[in-house]
């Protein structure tokens, strides 16, 4: 056996032991899961739940299979790193935020299994950007830090600032994308013109719509699987309308950007999404239906716009090569999402908001033995616990700060993994070895699109083919 | 920029900004979903709307995708279209339902998108009929139209002839076919035996049982997401026996119709469906579990039958052109539907239906202020609205009524539609154009099956071919 | 008409009726599904039984259409199987649960169309034993058989046995799995090295990853579906933490046993959900998570290492040629399963179980009219029925009595029933004809994989083909 091959296996034996340890030591089931004297379970997230986890598995795996000869990678490796994440999560979140706190256990419940697979989400962005670029052992090294200081990162955002995203579309989707960003600039190198793969086939792009409809379906669950009560009726209402107007206007785009008119499936497959991520840092506040319709707009213009002008941009002058085109579809709608949620924040008021203003931002509830907590708590009897009595423009600076936070983080903390996954030990792709499954999986059967000569064979002859004769 | 051939965009540009100011002038969050003073959201529907949710996006998208060039327009164009009538259907039946009622404002909430999700599959039904054969612009006029006068034939069957229609056989399925199959009729030319492409490939024909699986799947929360109780549960159970009766038929009469014994696929995709649609007016009615059976034994054996005889003879007599054979997966089995939903109609009784005679036909509750409605209300709590005493035979009458109405609505609306349709600016495809995802898509990868010659090389050899040298 | 080629469809017609009589004569609505006097019905279920739902259609469908040639079969039989099997399950299930216990009808509902598609599970796994050797004739007569032998076995294990199984691992997984390969042992022919048609294409593996990563998702679904509160809370979160530990080894062991660290699409589709089918016994107990995650491990490593050394062991020295390694996915997982199954219930005790002692394993319930049982029913409620007091030790006999008697009863059951589909009236399919859907369905399209010369044209060229020419 030799072991130059067989790395990836060797590290993720080694690290799933890891797992199985840290788990039995430091997890153990949430009390609703124990047998005994347990507190009553509410199952009434899973449904939210599955949906999410359809998103990570069939979205993100199936929308990734439209490169013509990297599928098997697509689907599969997406889904190695979201079952790796997944467990890692669970520890480097239960650390965070119950062992640092000085108790003996982590509860594993199924409220982890969702913040689990949102985890996973992060890297699996960031996945997107150096897709058919990175080896399996390099992916994984990647996920093992991205989820550290994902999770650092959301942290302090939201338990210190305050800053809230009940869609994570800061935490998640920004953070993914520009760490994923960063990583790849460092990877990059001058042999990426020798890749011949980086183009779909015909049947590769209908792959791919699998994952885009999966996606743009379920968004609404992703957006309010965590929230309850009107909060999450506003949510799935908001981040419902959200998309439909985006997918107009994505279509619309498309059509303008092309010189004849037609449709690019590449805008089809992601700008129809950039909705849903627009939404998310606001999704669960009372924005107005129209709002939401008009955030979306915005979103999918951005993201067409994007994947036209600015990737290609990105690429040849800056050396930053995005493969999926995460900034596109995550990275800007991100932004635009936390920018929304400040400015929603800022101009928060008890009047118009209610209940809900103090259920959203728990650090605008008065502080302990204040009148006014009093009042707030008469008025609304849900509210339990005190906060700091952060008025609204302290509250949108902290949504801004975490933002800025976020996208600093991640490309620093992107850049420095980067510089690690460039050892040699790691199997760094190169040149024609890029976007090739054949580079990681077995492929014997027929139907590989791989035949290069006749790539170049293309004389305007409107006739296209999939595999070709010698 | 090239106005003709960006006109779809402009159009989609024009409506969603319309759509944005009406949903913002007329519409608000419901109750349960603004921030103060909210009632108390119930989201027990949401996982029956995402199921249908499913249905609208994966299910009819992929289902079409059979063509073997027209997948990329089947699943994005049907995205489209879907996503801009749930936006449209808002708007439709927010004014029907309260503005015209002289409300101020329509409340937007999860139930509202579940019928808006309804109300887009009556376009997609209509856009099977003339799928290949229509631009983008040409469906999205088609949308803007069909959404108001299906909703407006659902509202005087609904609420004025209180014809019930749970999983909307007659008031979609029904009025869908009908329409699609006028609009095909008026936009049929000569020039159809020069389409190259109205065929499958093998793999077109896998896509599109995506489609078809989930939509089997998924047609119980299609036609039991609106009832509640045993209502609900009735229309859950007879939903899923009459699918399985179905589909065992309709692969058996897909074997008896063919010379050697094999099946067809065209039939696997569609006709295991009907019993689905067959249920649709009577799903939620006490039929018992064999009757549910041998309703869609029926459906399946119309629908093989219907692909197998009618389906040619319509297009070569009388110029109706079906692409995916709409009238017989929604047209033929609306009518089963709706005629199945009259006869028991017509056959009720309090004796053996006891309360869900009255939840189910509201207009069999007696009139206020009567002892019949007094016995009713003492006898069955739940039952609070008076209604107008209509008798069985009455209410069967007018179930018939409320079909003949859509069928004879549908096929006069959908007429105007296409003469509509049939003017120059809308871009009509014709020839050899239609069929073809080159057309409005950007086909640059390989893999597309398109080499017209090499189609009528077929000399008898078994060996067939995906992609072709010139 | 010639009725040889078409005898499937004369059986599945008159076994459709004879499925509509049996339904119409022994079965009802449940009292919750009734219109007079109701129970409350009880929906909480549905979103489980709509995952399994997908499982059973989606997942085994889709898994399946990894051979080149067989993907209208592998989805369409499966689905037409299904759908047959659900109808008869309710028979067979109603007669032996309800009619010999002297009820006059057996009862229709949810949980029923739960049990079904269960029912049909076990059908489906023997299908993938047999996929593509067997006419849909044998299949059908196969799943007829089969249901009621393996109802019988679940019977006697369960009801008589007492030995648990909450996500039928040994009732489903290891019945279904030793009786298809019996059968396939059975039918057995030398003319199997003349089929061409058993390798898969690019394409055709990545629909079959549609299949894999459906089920996947679902499996938490389908071990904790029948379950409820902390019992069910912990089966989703061990099978979800079972999964993933089994996804990353699967990975990593097929990289392992590949001579240059290739990854195997054969052990991705399948060993990474042995994960799942290994905790299906013991999913609801009280294991810690990191056992979970053990178990999984486990399961993912015999898994890969069935596939490569174990499937071609059995085909060339034992004639027993397994088309989908049902052996590895679910035969030997469903050993482990039952294995864990039995240890976990010889070492449970009240102390460390509490009430889901007595909720799991009903039989430990101590007996009537004892002190013991007063004393459980005081300290726990919800215990209301007297059992027979067995002890620990004892129930994990039985639990093993179970598996053993599972296995034993599928083979020889499985042995007769491949004697029985040997008869010629039910169309063998032999030599070249296997694995090749033109036997069975119409392939007039392009895109058929089909040239064998061609397939042995490889002259170690990386360049492969999907399509050729003569």
């Amino acid at each position: 056996m030799e072991i130059g091959k067989k790395k990836m296996a060797i590290y993720a034996i080694v690290l799933e032991i890891v797992f199985i340890v840290l788990i039995g030591v430091l997890g153990e089931y949430e009390s609703s899961a124990r047998p005994v004297d347990p507190t009553p379970a509410d199952m009434s997230l899973y449904p939210y739940f599955q949906d999410v986890h359809v998103m990570i598995f069939i979205g993100f795996g199936f929308l990734m299979t439209f490169l013509k000869r990297y599928g098997f990678a697509a689907v599969s490796v997406n889904m190695l790193i979201a079952a790796f994440v997944l467990q890692w999560a669970f520890i480097v979140r239960g650390v965070i935020h119950h062992i640092l706190h000085g108790e003996a256990k982590f509860p594993i419940h199924l409220g982890e299994m969702l913040s689990a697979d949102f985890a996973s989400a992060t890297v699996l962005i960031s996945f997107g950007a150096v897709l058919g670029k990175a080896s399996p052992i390099q992916l994984l090294v990647m996920a093992l830090i991205e989820v550290v200081f994902a999770q650092i990162n959301e942290y302090i955002g939201l338990d210190k600032f305050g800053a809230v995203d009940i869609g994570e579309s800061m935490y998640i989707h920004a953070f993914g994308a520009y760490f994923g960003l960063a990583v790849a600039r460092v990877l990059h190198n001058d042999k990426y013109e020798e890749a011949k793969g980086e183009g779909s086939v015909y049947h590769s792009d209908i792959f791919s719509m699998i994952g885009t409809v999966f996606l743009w379906l379920f968004w609404p669950s992703f957006n309010g699987g965590a929230g309850t009560g009107d909060e999450q009726h506003r949510a799935l209402i908001n981040t419902y309308l959200s998309l439909c107007a985006c997918t107009v206007v994505a279509f619309a785009f498309s059509q303008l950007v092309e010189s004849k008119g037609r449709f690019n499936m590449v805008h089809v497959q992601n700008a129809t999404l950039a909705g849903g991520v627009a939404l998310g840092t606001s999704a669960n506040m009372p924005l107005q239906p129209w709002a939401a319709m008009l955030i979306g707009t915005i979103a999918g213009i951005i993201s067409v716009l994007g994947y036209q002008y600015l990737t290609p941009f990105l690429n040849s002058k800056l050396k930053i090569h995005d493969t999926c085109g995460v900034n596109n579809l995550h990275g800007m709608p991100g932004l635009l999402a936390g920018i929304v949620g400040a400015v929603a924040a800022g101009m928060a008021s008890q009047a118009t908001w209610g209940e809900s203003l103090y259920e959203i931002f728990p650090m605008m509830v008065p502080p302990h033995n204040t009148s006014a907590f009093a009042n707030v708590t008469l008025q609304y009897p849900a509210i339990t616990e005190p906060g700091i009595g952060r008025d609204a423009m302290t509250q949108g600076g902290f949504q801004m700060l975490a933002l800025v936070l976020t996208v600093v983080f991640a490309i620093v903390t992107g850049a420095l993994t980067g510089c690690l996954l460039r050892l040699p030990c790691f199997d760094n792709v190169y040149g024609s070895r890029m976007f090739d499954d054949r580079e990681f999986f077995i492929v014997e059967g027929q139907g590989y699109p791989c035949n290069d000569e006749e790539d170049h064979m293309s004389d305007g002859d409107p006739k296209m083919r999939m595999l070709d004769d010698a």
